[in-house]
């Protein structure tokens, strides 16, 4: 028995074994990236499916096309015209399960065994994962506040002989909630265009923004059809239905349906079609703007919690938008070791040096604030000052 | 701008393209490998999706566990055990978006670039799309009526040095619709047991034979945890929920676990939910009778027919299950000619040879006989008489 060499790399994600063990109801859990489930439309969602499963079940119940169901696929095209100011036709749209799944066919399509893969450091872990069956290189290029350094991904350019793909999350960032600032984001485009390789834009909290100006995408500012754009229907209706999207150049998505038939066909038609009628039929825009409104105010309690528990302790970007806060302690903490403290006072949080490529950071945490109602945060935040006094 | 290497191979699915063409409502097709509609249970399933939707959405509308709906990989694992006799714990079950996921997932856990995947010839062409793209050499082992050559399984086992899966369909083979007979199948698995190779048993059709002993599944067979199962509820209930799995020994599922969670998170938490549902509420065994009665009298039509209208010219296998039915013309005769005039009088099939890895055998044909009503075939097949005349 021999497994592929890529087998060496695949590890179960840090994050994914930590929510199994904060499944327990009494735990307070900012560990997940989870969006308030009280906000899932589920009556008009229940009404959807019954009407397409009864009526046109003998349709919807069958196989479908690949690259997805085509009224879902013309609204994301118009809604990436109206949110982002982009013009991508609906057949430069291919369906995904989730965007998850688009990250993985990104790979495919670009990536080679020590081939090299720019991204954020920090970076998303699932997405490092997804890369990393491909057998890649990962070369990080540092990020502050504003964004990732333009000399650095000048330098970096400069060094790197075979870069296949640049992928960056610019919109509240996972995991340090950080957007992008506009001049940035014109700055990176224009080192960008000088060269011909594709950047992979995930963008699943762009429309979670609460407060402050939207800035350009990268899309949107994309002359030459480099950037690969990353969407998807699970933070602004819900992620069950396991809906994402890859929209692009068509040399790209061609060839990323090809590859999506190989993996498993198509998505299913029924969960793509119930998606369809309720952005069709039921007020999606308004939806996203109770979800805005909800977060904004969970960010603000945990800020406030945090800024008068951890009055000198803890440094923070407040995020303007998203799902996540990132916490900096004093340098001499640990928060893998805070983690286990705070597990025994059943809260918990994902330590934020598992974002970091290469290590280091040690002193860093995640904390999500969609997914816990307002009255528990205080105590959260609580619990979570007495296992750091406990250290 | 450079694509991974495994972009070379990887290319649309000429099945899949034929059947666009065969998509206007006036076309019969005896191309795609479609079940029958008409007998998918949509008022069963519309009620059970808006019961789930409704009372338990913000629990199924959530993110879930990437192995899979516990309650469904618990009836997987007890109809593994009522139909096929095998003991598979259900955490040895794991779920994916049809089977088709389950070839991708199983190509990236074994196959490396060059490495050596032992398949039938011919089979499955969306199988072998899936594992192009892990860029493996393709090995093809001879088969009769009867199943694999055991003869030349031990030949090429003998010859190859690095073979690190072997591929088969062993009841009602796509596209051959041949069911291997029980003593190949017990020389496979003698041979098989010799070596530490794992074996992906694909048994999307096993359920659905009408007539004759059921002989035991390779699975069955297997004493050292060697066969990893792919199984799929598009064949049994419907396809567009795309439901599936892998089942077989932990160090496999453990591992095609990291790969699902790299993939896409996991598969829709509802539509795995509905399946269960249905399973556990609604008589899915009595609905898989219904299906093999009806498929049972498609194909009784489409056999006279052919005899009728090609007493001297068709060499047939008649299939005592599945969804398709294999016939040779005599040598002279190129299926891919016949199929344009096929498709002027409105009549698709999909020649034999795109079947054949190292090509040949042009004179061949699959014919699909479970998408097409009983008083339609009979049409269908005068057509291709008429179509097969102007050659």
């Amino acid at each position: 028995m021999k497994y592929a060499t890529r087998m060496n790399h695949i590890r179960a994600s840090e994050i994914r074994e930590l929510l199994k063990l904060t499944e327990q109801p009494d735990i307070i859990s900012f560990a997940g990236g989870l969006p308030a489930p009280e906000l899932f439309p589920v009556r008009e969602l229940a009404d959807i499916l019954h009407g397409l499963a009864s009526r046109e079940g003998q349709s919807f119940l069958q196989y479908g096309t690949t690259a997805g169901h085509g009224p879902l696929r013309e609204t994301i095209s118009r809604r990436l015209r109206q949110t982002q100011g982009v013009r991508i036709d609906a057949d430069q749209v291919l369906i995904t399960n989730g965007s998850q799944q688009g990250l993985d066919f990104a790979g495919k399509l670009f990536l080679d065994k020590d081939s090299v893969l720019l991204c954020e450091n920090p970076t998303y872990l699932a997405a490092i994962n997804a890369f990393k069956a491909y057998e890649p290189r990962f070369v990080t290029v540092p990020t502050d506040r504003d964004g990732m350094l333009p000399d650095a991904l000048a330098a970096v350019l400069e060094r790197e002989r075979d870069v296949r793909m640049i992928y960056v999350i610019p919109d509240f960032q996972n995991p340090t909630g950080i957007s992008w600032s506009a001049e940035r984001r014109t700055q990176f485009m224009d080192i960008i265009k000088e060269t011909d390789i594709p950047v992979l834009e995930d963008n699943p909290y762009g429309e979670l923004r609460f407060e402050g100006e939207t800035p350009p995408t990268l899309m949107s500012l994309d002359k030459k059809g480099q950037v690969i754009g990353l969407g998807t229907f699970s933070k602004i209706l819900c992620p069950g239905l396991r809906v994402g999207w890859l929209a692009g150049a068509p040399q790209f998505i061609t060839r990323l349906e090809l590859i999506k038939q190989g993996a498993d066909l198509h998505t299913s038609h029924l969960t793509q079609a119930c998606i369809q009628r309720y952005a069709e039929c039921c007020d999606l825009e308004g939806h996203i703007g109770q979800i805005r409104t909800l977060y904004k105010s969970r960010r603000n309690v945990m800020l406030d919690e945090i800024r008068c528990r951890f009055p000198d302790e803890a440094d923070i970007v407040p995020p303007a938008g998203g799902m996540f806060l990132w916490m900096t302690l004093p340098r001499h903490v640990n928060t893998r070791v805070l983690l286990e403290r705070s597990l025994d006072r059943k809260v918990a949080f994902v330590p934020g040096g598992s974002f970091f490529h290469e290590g280091g950071h040690e002193n860093t945490m995640r904390l999500n604030f969609s997914n816990t109602p307002e009255d528990r945060i205080p105590e959260g935040i609580r619990r979570l000052r007495e296992a750091y006094d406990a250290m």
